[in-house]
């Protein structure tokens, strides 16, 4: 038993939870991926021409990585829902032909809930994705994916985030007739070597205790880890972590960026990181103090670093990107003297009308 | 001549600009809204199904704004396009039946160029809303709309974002086969007179001249707002400023909110403003210090606030709420000594490619 793991540690719960990803990805893997691809086959027969999708909070920093796979995997259109327009002024628009995906831990959320009801009844191909298959949510959708994270008990989301990741890529290539394990066979035994690293979390941890703000960036398929990573450091640590895709930093906010005001670079090996370069380099003329989650030779070129393996596709590398900013979050925080378990305001369900 | 018109006055160019948006929005109205409505016509009878939004910075909050109408006024779905789909990854999707609405102040910015040249080959009816009928973002779309709010100047937009807001508002009304001018009509009268209350702004800018972070929120068409007054306060005052949908801040950031962490809530006078309450009761039940943009009543029951002139549609709120808080950035940042015309990092035409 570790420290994180006895009670009354603080932060013991996401602790623990965080250590449960590599097993929580190999249980999707084993006893998931076969249901996720039937339900992917009979999406696919029902010919959808465009995807909403639809969160809140983490799941929605997941759905926004399904919205990269449709795009660029199956080449269709995707958007993510504006709730309010269904939950607050009633707008009813024709969903014939139409996907919604509704990405929810609990599954209990009441709007979503509405809106996926009320995209069912407006002609729209209803999927729910969610950690609780006997949830409200499930009940209202057509179609339902369990993501098998086990009960979260931590406020801070960070299995069912991983487990919501891996189940909308294997639910994606499903879609394109792929069961999509073999790119993703890899992932549970590199996310428990990732994982068993956290002593040089710790170390990156001391750089931002006295942070006053963080700017975290990204491109293409790490956009939505820079976007997660920013509500997991917001969560527990306070701090205001504000992400940019590296495009919009370009478009006036670099102006933040100077040598007190630290940054994160999440650098996808492949075109994301490569369309992020013109970025980072002007974040080092600028001389900012700049991390790196990436490879070997973009971490060598950053202030400090934390190297990813290397060789895995792309588009499941935000499986394994997320994982040393989940314990940067919680890292941060011990190191400040608060417990990651108890944020302040976080209520496990928010019921958000 | 006031002091903000006099040449080497810090801030001048912005404060001139913000100056002209009565004007601006008068001749979109006398000169423009018929090309518009005609431009909408032809649109219209393409028959469109879905709706792709294509935008950076600013230009990204009215089209989040125009998201909105086409969702509620239109009831079809739409969606801001994740542009590096197209021009890192190469992504083709389908877009038959889909229009694709790109917004940009300049035209210019190649990604732009080239994910709307893309959307065209594939099928999509293109149109560009921009402020320079000659910029090749024009040439390439087969439809453009001129917002016609003169030469921008000022690093800093603010003329081309209310400009931006009026022309998609005109648009999607003349996609109904509404002129839309009726709602619109009373906007440039009562731009000028929020704008002359500058003063009140100037002495609520004292409150944040310190501030280490802000937090900025709404629902529904005022969320658009929340996000460019954000942007407009982290481009001139380098202030943190992070917007959540009211929704977003209860499923975690809220945590972050408290006697230190100061909220501008804008507060729409309708249904997005209702659906807010819940928000603002919690933020008032956590001692949060909560500056109000909207209607008297909400301003009275606010640490501080701006009062909106009453009896305004609530779809076209927004080109006024963004006037005072883009007046609040200017006034932080002449407050503490810095030249909103001269932000650390900004180049006017932004080349992301």
């Amino acid at each position: 038993m570790t420290t994180d793991q006895q009670p009354g540690v603080p932060g013991r719960i996401m602790a623990a939870e965080m250590a449960e990803q590599p097993a929580v990805l190999r249980r999707i893997l084993d006893e998931g991926a076969d249901r996720i691809r039937a339900v992917a086959g009979q999406v696919a027969a029902r010919r959808p021409r465009f995807v909403l999708l639809t969160a809140r909070g983490t799941s929605d920093n997941a759905a926004l990585y399904a919205k990269y796979l449709i795009e660029v995997l199956l080449g269709k259109p995707a958007g993510l829902a504006s709730m309010s327009t269904t939950t607050a002024y009633g707008a009813r628009p024709d969903l014939t032909d139409v996907l919604v995906v509704t990405v929810s831990q609990s599954g209990g959320s009441p709007d979503l809930v509405a809106s996926t009801r009320a995209a069912r009844e407006a002609g729209a191909v209803t999927l729910a994705v969610t950690n609780n298959p006997g949830s409200p949510l499930a009940e209202v959708s057509e179609f339902h994916i369990d993501v098998l994270a086990g009960a979260e008990r931590a406020l801070p989301a960070t299995k069912t985030y991983t487990a919501e990741l891996l189940a909308l890529y294997l639910f994606v290539q499903g879609l394109r007739g792929d069961g999509g394990v073999a790119a993703a066979r890899e992932l549970p035994a590199l996310a428990e070597a990732v994982l068993a690293r956290q002593g040089e979390v710790r170390a990156l941890a001391e750089r931002y205790r006295f942070a006053q703000r963080l700017v975290i960036t990204s491109r293409g398929y790490g956009y939505p880890t820079a976007r997660e990573a920013a509500l997991k450091l917001m969560e527990t640590t306070y701090i205001p972590a504000t992400p940019f895709s590296g495009a919009d930093l370009l478009h006036g906010p670099l102006a933040m960026v100077d040598n007190v005001s630290p940054v994160i670079a999440i650098v996808p090996d492949g075109k994301g990181g490569e369309a992020l370069q013109p970025v980072l380099d002007r974040l080092r003329g600028r001389g900012a103090d700049l991390m790196v989650v990436g490879q070997r030779d973009q971490v060598a070129a950053a202030s400090a670093g934390f190297v990813l393996p290397p060789g895995v596709p792309e588009e499941v590398q935000p499986v394994l990107e997320i994982l040393p900013l989940q314990q940067l979050a919680y890292e941060i925080t011990i190191a400040r003297g608060q417990d990651p378990d108890a944020p302040r305001a976080l209520a496990k369900v928010t019921e958000t009308h």
